[in-house]
């Protein structure tokens, strides 16, 4: 997120806001930088598809405008980010990341309903106990995410709206 | 939570399960320490009641039988914790901390849905701009680490059920 | 809407779909014309709010993505249309259209509970009775709308993503 | 329904509620003459079961009593509508239309969940192409109607709750 | 209800069901009669619209239907049952009797949430103490009877369809 | 129940409550018994599971915690009120055990939905049809008892809490 953004020129408003305490905002990127950085089997594409479709299902506005911006960007493709926030089965996505967003997306909701029918469908499409952990991790922190924009009513930047949907010029 | 379970002599299944990721591990309890450790206007066992009533709104076992040990400590107070999972309006507890853990739900099920009136309910109550940051940060934190338990099958060690509720022995 | 995409010069996907049945194709567009063309309260940004607002309740990609173009346009605002899709209570609009909007809502997905303590918040903020039906029945054609979209599964033309969102190009 | 109701002798209320406003009322009727009067492969009964059953999901009181009327009549049957409007899961109707009006449902209340296998289930029972347009198309219909009962508070004329009851004398 | 259906002369189908398990049928029938036909305030035609308004919630096809006849005959009004069943809101009844099913409603879907400002809101329509805990327990009843009623499959006798329905006949 | 609280030397709230009723408490207790203490293919320790997993569906405290008591004592387990309260999927029970849960809070959240292939699944299990009717029985009796607790505001004697959990003492 921080290199795409560094190239963009601004600042977004989530480092602002978290920064009013900063032993948390350290902890915070931290935990991100360690999760969303790391190797993993997945791509970075579809670790911001994780974020954009379970901030979706929680009608978060930053992290759904912000994390739009990531994902069209890496994904390279200006129409994703609206299809993945909005309902992601009718995205022009593969069955292998619409099995891995309806995973994430029952972490964000029902978790608690979680069993071992769910972790063998996503070994079915190739996924590996280390890219399930990276796949309900991700969705378990963006629900703190989601929690702490609404509690601090954190405005996405205006310049997210547009990142990543004009093919050349931004 | 740590000190508490130093005495008590045994090591927490939290810690040997996310230790499988060291970096989110640190990440993760350094979070926890800069929200849970810092002074506040909410006492350690009100911070406890936050986590217990949002992970009972999950349904997360490993949260409730883990932190209602630590709240019934806390609290000096045996019979709390069953109280707050099940039902907070019920609970033995002032009408002031039923305001706090009514908000901390809300952020815990539906935070899309907050909005003015519920801060000005918490102001009412005498809650500063701090302690309502706090409030709300808990039940985001415990957001994550409901979910991180239940991806991760994490069941309470066995000690915990106990502790607190004999006066004297442990 | 017709108007905006005649200057578009493209054909939009809701056309050719319900084109499969001539009569009901030619209903629903008199339906829709006679609704969101006639002279009334609402102004057209309004109006299409409203559609917005209760598509994005109900999950709908192709009418979040045509309608959400058509907003831009109509209220000139190019972050409009994501703010009022994920979360109408955190949209930059007057105190005035949240109400409109959280009675649209409410008429999309409760209507059985609508009664006269909503009628009276509307004329408190100025409605008429006129305006309410107006209102009312929006979020009741988009309703059918919206199933229609999902029944077919309708999908947006690529050319909605970007209208309205760069300021003189397009 | 017209021509159960000319038999009838009085006017249903629907037409005096919604000639308010004659464009949109001419447009409705037009949009229901064409789906509901169209040849199909659904029979007059089938399409009424539809009807009923969306409207008892979303609890519309004029369009349970009124479409439950004229489905008593149509399925010469008069013990159907209760048993359709409250659990078509054990009404006395085949296995076949227990799947219409699952799909029927799942149209009325969740249609972005609507997917392939809910296709495939409907082809299962020999429905085609144009019946399945059919039978969403009528589920949508009525999401638009029963919504604008509610919003006018539409009351079910005193006749219909006895039509179709008694074996020969209506 | 005992003394309506023998004058009716037909054995309702929820005896010979429960009639499987003779110890409790008798005590089931004990607890209605204990509750059903005790004095109280409220009158025979209330306590049969709970149980109407509250199976209607639930879903409950025997007991909407074999009660609702009961409620009609009671109540002396043909047309009162479909009206309790579907939406109390917008039945013929008074404001009372409203907020008696707004209460016995919120009994039989989400009992932990009752609390204090209910209370209150039923003694302000006058209901004694006494009457509260009438109208709370027969919600309560019911909410067994539906529940063994769908276990059990049980089937509305057909004579119940349209009793109270036909002025003098029946 | 009984026999656990003669041993225990303490009058359970619930008598105390019901008492001001004495014909329901009869009839209450009477089904309660012919229920819960007949000869069933369901152990006694299975039973309390049925109540206490239903109860926690419900969130109803005081059978949490006074059931919660009996399962302990009657399971021989000091874990298993908690695991059963809070998820059943990740209690230390049998898959059989589990079975019977799903189907038991089946019946105390959605029976209408109960169909041939949950009574299919049970008996898969081994169960047979009077070992089904006692689990949806029991499930339906502490729907009603949830809701009196609930209704009458019943508060769990403090004795109950601490039952069953030390191994030798009590």
């Amino acid at each position: 997120m921080l290199e795409v953004q560094e190239k963009a020129g601004f600042i977004p408003n989530v480092f602002l806001t978290l920064a009013h305490r900063p032993d948390e905002f350290r902890a915070f990127f931290a935990y991100h930088d360690a999760l969303m950085l790391r190797e993993s089997g997945l791509s970075k594409a579809e670790k911001e598809m994780i974020v954009v479709a379970t901030s979706g299902a929680n009608d978060c506005l930053y992290c759904i405008v912000a994390h739009g911006a990531v994902l069209r960007i890496y994904a390279k493709n200006p129409l994703i980010a609206e299809q993945v926030t909005v309902n992601y089965r009718e995205a022009a996505i593969t069955d292998r990341e619409k099995a891995m967003l309806a995973f994430a997306v029952k972490i964000a909701k029902r978790s608690a309903e979680i069993g071992e029918a769910d972790f063998h469908e996503l070994r079915g499409h190739g996924f590996s106990g280390e890219d399930i952990w990276d796949i309900g991790a991700i969705a378990a922190l963006f629900a703190l995410s989601n929690r702490m924009a609404d509690l601090t009513a954190m405005r996405p930047n205006e310049e997210f709206y547009l990142m990543g949907r004009v093919p050349k010029s931004k």
